[in-house]
């Protein structure tokens, strides 16, 4: 698996993600407006990474001698304003603000070090999140679920690796499943119009060396009735007080079908991704992207050019019907609510 | 719009509906092998118009003075298995048989101007029924669906000229109600991996005038929620006798979907689609197709090329999750079942 972001001579390079699984380049941002791009065009995507990379912009709003002619607080609205859905960004961004108020009167130098540091210290920690959800995931599915067969389980876009700094939220419980052996198989929903499932996941399950079939988003409902789902695990964007959630569009009707079906619906994050402002879904703002990000693929048109499309980034999975939220300090389930949630991050 | 299919010259001509919307392009058709392709390699599709094109494939094996190397029988066979799932295949071979049983002592010469003759009617009848189906469902949502706000349509695939003879199953009822201006705006599903939808059903809409956006299949859920679909019409491929009805893959997840939030679920076609011999949607042969017509678009490779993926056709919608079907004899609905269906072969 390529790195997706890392550090090297105060640049900050990014894995172009629009490019997997064919081509392995990387894009050098100098300048927060060089993440700022890289975030909105969607290079590098996923929650995680995308809160990361935002305290990277930061670190590079101090970087060489010359100011930029914005000052600070315009550069972090502009990095905010890059996706409206994923709340990691804003938790990351509200960070640095408070960091730059204890510091503000060093020099641009020391300041450069000081969010350099910071920008570390977010991407290693989401590792350590990464791993610690991992664990306890796999050890909820395997207590919960697990009857003794191995697990077939259907996840939906990329929580993985390359959505965050280390192994995943959602691909990190099936990392771990499958270190104990107890993963079939893996269907990975192509995740249209971005196809983060048939370019992103498949090849970290590739990587991985985990069984797994791609299919069209509208095979999961199928798969479920002829009892080919053992469960199913998604990433989140941002979740409410309540336990709903916003995630890649798509997972409402997959919680819909799970729920049909009788099949447990799970979705990790880490607690970063919680906005515990908003006391449910209704409050998260959906993204509303251009449609030629689905009307064209590798810039060849679809569609007729006079037809026009609705592309929404996300949807928002209600907290009934998710059977568990994963997080790095423990599990919610068997009915998930405000209180419980509360418990989370005490 | 361009015509689909027609006879000129002694010569079937297929639009070739993969390079649609923005090619023109027929295909001569002078042999059965020539039709057999272009209903395999998906040239042209869809149930009614799939059984039409093999009237024509039967009259090309008459076609010229030299007779084939291999016997009618074996042409029949051929013919039929080029696509296991839509039944109107089956059934316009059936009567093909039966033609010739009471023909099988003419000459080539005459035996090619009684089947294209047949041809041409099994054309005809189709754009009829087209009609009927039309006029009916949308007599029927008038009454049972709209309550004076213009309806917000969903449908899947494509159901509409470029699938039969005529001016559709599905989206000739759209195009009725649209006559009797009842149609706010028609939700396309864009429907991998073949993009029926943003291709075809969209270029429909547009040549008709029909508001309308393309959506990703996995966006359809989501407007149900937010109550944007007023109700959704679909196609079918075969249906049993107890009303269950095999359609293209994601038909399942819309039924449970519409059933979820309540959204009356229906799907138009003609009594050719029906085999009733089959007593429920466990009998219906799922077509699995090649992966690369999923993880390839374009002649470009979507996914690693060493990943996999699983590529159905069509899945099962099940009677009960039905409100209504819509034939060109008449509507059941109500509580769909084998003796309400059987009624409307009388």
């Amino acid at each position: 698996m390529p790195k997706n972001v890392f550090w090297k001579n105060d640049s900050y390079f990014v894995l172009d993600q629009l490019l997997l699984p064919h081509q392995t380049i990387y894009i050098e941002c100098r300048t927060p407006e060089d993440v700022e791009a890289a975030i909105k065009n969607m290079n590098l995507r996923g929650a995680p990474l995308i809160g990361a990379a935002a305290s990277a912009g930061t670190a590079l709003y101090f970087r060489g001698n010359t100011p930029p002619d914005y000052s600070f607080d315009e550069m972090i609205s502009k990095l905010l304003s890059t996706r409206p859905t994923a709340v990691n960004l804003r938790n990351v961004l509200d960070e640095s603000k408070k960091l730059y108020m204890q510091n503000c009167t060093k020099n641009r130098n020391e300041l450069f070090t000081i969010f350099r540091n910071f920008s570390e210290q977010v991407h290693a920690r989401d590792a350590v999140r990464c791993a610690k959800m991992g664990e306890i995931g796999a050890g909820f599915v395997k207590e919960r679920i697990y009857k003794g067969k191995k697990l077939k389980i259907l996840t939906h876009c990329n929580a993985g690796a390359l959505a965050t700094c280390g192994s995943g939220t959602a691909l990190s419980v099936i990392r771990a499943l499958n270190r104990l052996n107890l993963v079939e198989k893996v269907w990975v929903d192509e995740t249209r119009p971005y196809l983060q499932g048939a370019r992103l996941t498949a090849f970290e399950m590739l990587c991985e060396g985990i069984h797994h079939e791609i299919i069209t988003d509208n095979t999961a409902g199928w798969l479920m009735h002829e009892n080919e789902v053992d469960f199913i695990i998604i990433g989140a964007d941002r979740v409410a007080a309540n336990g709903d959630l916003a995630n890649k569009i798509g997972s409402y009707s997959l919680s819909v079908l799970a729920n049909f079906h009788k099949i447990p619906f799970i979705s990790a994050m880490p607690l970063e991704t919680f906005d515990l402002s908003i006391p449910d879904g209704k409050s998260i703002v959906i993204e509303k992207r251009s449609d030629s990000e689905l009307l064209s693929l590798n810039g060849i048109r679809i569609a007729h050019e006079r037809c026009r499309g609705l592309h929404l980034g996300f949807d928002v999975v209600p907290a009934e019907l998710l059977f568990a939220l994963v997080t790095e300090n423990g599990v919610v389930s068997d009915g998930i609510s405000a209180d419980k949630i509360t418990q989370l991050f005490k």
